[in-house]
């Protein structure tokens, strides 16, 4: 049972009676037993034995583990145009496409808090792909025989390198595939109500204080507009991740690799994703630091920015539903309250507001670990990826989910709207062309004091007369320059 | 099977036809399909389907879960104080004390990323309680008969008040079961060290620059201080998180509670925890803000701090084999480089720093969560205690991890700590109370300059004999005050 | 001269065209000019040349620099009980006071961005006092004679012990004479106000919906408990601010000080300044690293949280005139726009939100360079005390400031608290103890459709009598248990 | 008067005790005194009356107030040509560029901590300017006449769009006229030490350990790639900053301009800066979210990583002089310690790294404010904006300083490299093609365990021959792919 494997890792009950089949096998500081429904090897369970940390919920993020996949099959492609024995290289493949389909997930116990260079984790990925190839070739699992997990698998390649590959894969998959998606899909649904709600005068709010007018329209296409940014900059981070450090091996100098392997890494990568990456330029640069993981972690805590904006508006524009703006009417999607019946909350601008924060929090993570990266190589990556990818599927399906449960069933509530609108002081602000700003400020605040509306009040205080008034002061004249 | 089950609700295949069965529930807002394996109502399955965000690694923390089963018990004792039918009262203990043994874990499949009063979490919990005491009870699962979640699990209780007491119960048990314990093993293992280190003199090093001779005792002596502070900044900031909430209710004022229900239910949780619980002395603070998680993520964000100094010292220390400052032996683990044989890296030392970046993200995702309560509730609770938890859940296993399979097996390297020690400058400034600052300066840069060492140095420049450089440069006589 | 060029910025116009004066200094890297009105010396001027970043507001605190006047006056005194010369000992110390007494911060004009141990400045209060007390003794400055700045200003001590110790002595000096008095402000003013209303009751709101109601007193007092709170985090972090690093030299082991001189020089700070300073126990943590500066910035960020909860309600609450909340009447202080007449902002809260949020940004940056130290000495040390006391100075500053022009002028809008009061579908919730949860339930949402009130509602769907309603449903009746 | 006294403090001279004169002024509010010596107005004087927070170097920064200016005149010409009485246009001119040319620095003594959309320091810049106009058209301060600081100076303006037209201009000047240069002076300077050190072969260090080898060239090489990437990520960020609000007026909507008034006015901003600003294309957005700015931020963010990667590299690099990895030989710029003589302290990346983590905390403030606009006005705009100014100025001055006093003067102690080098195990990794990992390990270990060299164990275990080793193990033949 692959799930009670898995657990009984975590647990530590590993070697308990009732799981009762090993096989032994080795790595470098001796011998082990690993559970014999398992494709991973000796360096793997000591890894589970060395790093008991946090559960299950932090294992290393299975989108790193299906782009080492991708990674494995384009390397030993390459190898095979570099003398790699065909059969093997073959069998590599296809354990590799097993590994980058998902086929394997329950092969990976290993989480995110082991070595900063991911280096059990990437051969956890050597180890799986060996043995499962070697099972294609009627091999024994565990011998390393007819494919060697170091020498095959991992040919041409360090963990140093084809980790920080991996994270790009897979951050550029996750941005491509969750998050992306999801903030078109989020501003196709507010641009249709910026069109829906273009008639609509409303007062507007500036320091959360009434202010002059605008169309509802106008409100929801500066939303639009931030969601529209927030493609745009992620899209502007991603051509750092494109680049990869495939063919930089243990330091960035490609000891070991052949002339063109990164290269052609790249471009097998490419073309087995639809994505454009590239060979990285400076293999250097590409290990010892995960800049391009800051940089886009930064426009993800600047989509984040928008995204705490625009469900903030839209919590507050939707209170009430007595004392509250009340301008908004949210759809109820739940019951709001376990004591207070009828109750409905904005639940999911609750939802999409904490996974702002969250995203917040992990750009910090993220800028910590890659700011401490030390000569060759930044030991921070795992940490780094996982909030990356974290990252980039909450605001993904927060997008989502936002968007089907809430923005597409916001409606309008004319009624309030507009009885704001007309009892509202701001539109004195129509007169200061006319009349000049200090006279204008006396009517607004006089009518603020004695309760008045705004017409009486300034034709009272003899400024201009009723139909000066009605000419100057129309809301649906107030929402441009002239 | 349970597992399956999860995974079926997170992947939206729940209505597929594989899985044939499901009984009918109702909610305020109409019908829904619950599995039959289930204990959960409709309540928790409507938000499976609204809150399609982050994946099985973001469902609630189980600690928040097991906290409500300690929770439900003591209101339902208490309730039947104040009248609750003991049949009914009793079946909810039982069911309740199974959810906090974590009999029950797969009937919470909800996430976090829920709404921000964790209500769909509480009645998750209402609903999994009512169902299973019904059948206790020997009614139908779903009927609400006759223990309804609402009026009985949930009496005298809003999510409002639960969740937040929830929040403090699971915050101060994994302060106390996992984090202190953690830290406490940390502390111990380097307070061992320092005593075992503590005739081995050294050379020290400000700026990473050579300095003044200490002991390697006195050195470790800083980080068991560090730990020991770590230890006191916890513990100085839980009197505010034993502080409950139950008993506020929906907005703090204790609306539909009776007069000494939340004093009862504190006790009781204290009691059943061992954990000095009182009710909140101000309910409207402890509903609309959580300061008290910001003070405790602000204690962690402290300790992380001390562990990536402490960590990152002892890496640089156990830097080499040969290339680097080679002054600490650190136990070989696993295999250290897939490319480079025979390495050995600090891994201990990267787990645990890469969690210290962690706490440092989910301190500021806190933060900003617990900035952003409005009116009588703060709605990023769920947020807030997942990152608290993470955090001490993460420091508490780093630290036994760092301590087992780092800090017990930290040797000196006698002969590099002595080599280095002999060939340094620093030493000359024993000399300043003898010759002053400006001669004993002289002497080192010149020594550097010409690749000397400051004895000869000394002499040739005529400051001091060599009977009186070796009466007064004595490197165990550097070691404190005179 | 670069130099003169940029003090010149520093003090506009202090270098006017006549100034043609020098005199020439030295340190160990050679000769320097000096402008003849200047206390300070060539190791002053060589840091104004080396580190030109950012220009005059990024001079070291001054708190920092009275601090070291303390600090230096102490070490003279427990000099001369040591035998440091009694003419000398005596000119320093009143050459020290000067510097404490703020009548020489024209002397210091190094940045904060130098050398990470704060040599420099250390290095400039040494001059500066030593220059000041040769004056005072009739020397000539720049002599070196009879006051040495090494030899006798800086005797027993390096910059690594003192610089932290004028740290924790600025940082305790700001908390006491800035930070409690303006968070003890503003509590008084609050708790004021929370007595004063707490008559009034109101409709509360969770989830920035109705809810059920409070007392607007309640509402206060749930502030008044957050400020309350926010004195005691902060006082619990002191206790290890009062720890003195005096005494530790270069590494912590106090090389080249004599027994008793921490304790001494604790002792003469606690009485020179009246606060409960010691001498750290563990001088080695106490140069390596500044938990206690984050520990103390962790309350600060949390008092800040705090801050930002309670100054957004206020706006919230305050919001209008006609189109927001409009429940509290701020106080106008000032023309709110340059464009809408008559429009008044909570400026007040808007500047304590934003100091809310540096003082959390400045928790980050205090966080990073405490996680950074590296063997005996933490290099992050003018940052760090730089955020520290920006955040104390900036949040008791803003208590006041937003006290005094806000808080104390707030008045309840008593019309439009009943009126939305009367309005509201929460009440519903009284009657759950009598109808259950599911037909109030019925009744909101049915009033909340039809746009009915409660009562009508209620009897048109047969759940209760006129009778029952007015008997069960009476909103001073539910603001606490019964 | 406690004003004169703060002012006194702000321009420590400015009252001697003969400044007895004042002039009055009036706000809509009321009456005021304003000192006869100061161009700025009531507005100006009741904001240092209400926000007594922080002091002198909290003012609002000066590029803000010269951005103003430039502002300022650009909406003056475009007035007059929409109509605007061109005298007191020009005065306006000549005015604004007074402001923009800081010939009148001193009169704009406000802090950051006002109201948050920056209103006051608008109408400080609209007074002074209204002011001066007025002087040089022969009229009387604080008379309004003939320049009218709101009717002529803000004409066709608000402070919801002035201010964050001044935001953008401000950070664009400083990214442009400090940021950017510093960083290619920086760039440039690593570059020619790569250059320079192209053929140094030296041991590489991954997870701090022992590595193979790589050139000092290739590890400059790095850096060089990093800050080529740094300038790339800010110019990256600055298309949506050239973006200006200006013609958007108090909501988005341009209420009280004229059409085209906008775009004239960004076309004349370009012209004055020769940088490429537009008028922002969706002026809602622009006002209600600043999510440019923390987006610049978050570029400035990745630049501080980027450079405390760097720092800390150089420092371990040249860490010694005889305990340390020794590698490079940083320049002595001052005396480093107070009481270890001799001792030279890489202080310039202390000061690097220092900024480093001001700009990550500045950018959570950044990011904290971004998040928390309501509805038309984002609040938070003094205190994001000091803080991008902030980290743009501190990375682009610590640049140069960096680069300057220590980057230019690296030289390579080859002696020590080489010895490192020879010295090292890693060169076995060279052998992994030949005999396969596990022999290869078998080698390194062996050496590691007896203290060996490579050639003698790998000959003594019978793996290879002495020719063998030396044909296949060339350091110089490791530095790239074959």
């Amino acid at each position: 049972m692959l799930y009670l494997g898995q657990v009984a890792v975590v647990n530590e009950n590993l070697f308990s009676t009732s799981l009762p089949e090993y096989r032994i096998e080795a790595d470098t500081f001796g011998e082990l037993k690993v559970p014999v429904d398992k494709y991973y090897g000796a360096q793997t369970v000591r890894s589970t034995m060395n790093f008991k940390i946090g559960g299950p919920s932090e294992r290393m993020p299975i989108q790193v583990i299906k782009a080492f996949g991708i990674l494995k099959r384009a390397a030993a492609e390459v190898n095979k145009d570099y003398g790699l024995d065909p059969r093997l290289a073959d069998a590599i493949v296809q354990a590799a496409d097993e590994v980058a389909a998902g086929k394997l997930d329950d092969h990976f116990p290993l989480v995110v808090w082991q070595t900063g260079s991911g280096t059990q984790s990437n051969m956890n990925v050597n180890e799986v792909i060996s043995n499962r190839a070697i099972e294609i070739l009627g091999g024994k699992l565990g011998s390393k025989d007819p494919v060697h997990p170091n020498d095959h698998v991992n040919k041409s390649q360090s963990s140093n390198d084809t980790f920080p590959t991996a994270m790009h894969i897979a951050a550029a998959k996750e941005v491509h595939e969750v998050l992306l998606p999801g903030l078109q899909h989020l501003h196709d649904a507010l641009h249709a109500k910026a069109v829906e709600f273009k008639d609509i005068i409303k007062i507007g709010r500036t320091h959360t204080q009434d202010a002059v007018p605008l169309s509802l329209g106008q409100e929801f296409g500066g939303y639009v507009q931030q969601v529209k940014y927030s493609i745009e900059r992620v899209k502007t981070a991603m051509p750092r991740i494109y680049e990869l450090a495939a063919g930089g091996t243990a330091v960035g100098t490609g000891l070991n690799t052949r002339i063109g392997f990164a290269e052609k890494v790249a471009a097998t990568v490419a073309s087995l994703t639809g994505l454009p990456f590239v060979t990285a330029p400076n293999k250097f640069e590409a290990l010892a630091a995960h800049d391009a993981l800051v940089e886009l972690s930064g426009a993800l805590n600047t989509v984040a920015v928008s995204m705490m904006k625009i469900a903030n508006d839209i919590r507050f524009l939707g209170s009430g539903p007595r004392s509250g703006l009340g301008e908004l009417c949210l759809p109820e999607n739940e019951p709001g309250s376990s004591i207070m019946p009828g109750k409905v909350n904005p639940t999911q601008c609750e939802a999409m507001t904490m996974v702002a924060a969250q995203v917040m929090g992990n750009n910090v993570a993220v800028t910590i670990g890659g700011s401490n990266g030390h000569f060759e190589l930044n030991v921070f990556k795992p940490m780094m990826i996982k909030n990356v990818l974290n990252s980039a599927r909450l605001l993904g399906d927060a997008s989502v989910s936002f968007t089907d449960n809430c923005v597409v069933g916001i409606e309008a509530n004319i009624d309030r709207i507009n009885k704001l609108m007309n009892e509202s002081l701001m539109l004195v602000t129509a007169l200061n062309p006319h009349i000049g700003y200090d006279k204008a400020a006396k009517i607004a605040k006089t009518a603020h004091k004695e309760g008045g509306n705004l017409k009486e009040t300034a034709i009272k205080l003899g400024y201009l007369t009723a139909e000066e008034f009605d000419a100057w002061v129309k809301p649906h004249e107030m929402l441009g320059p002239k």
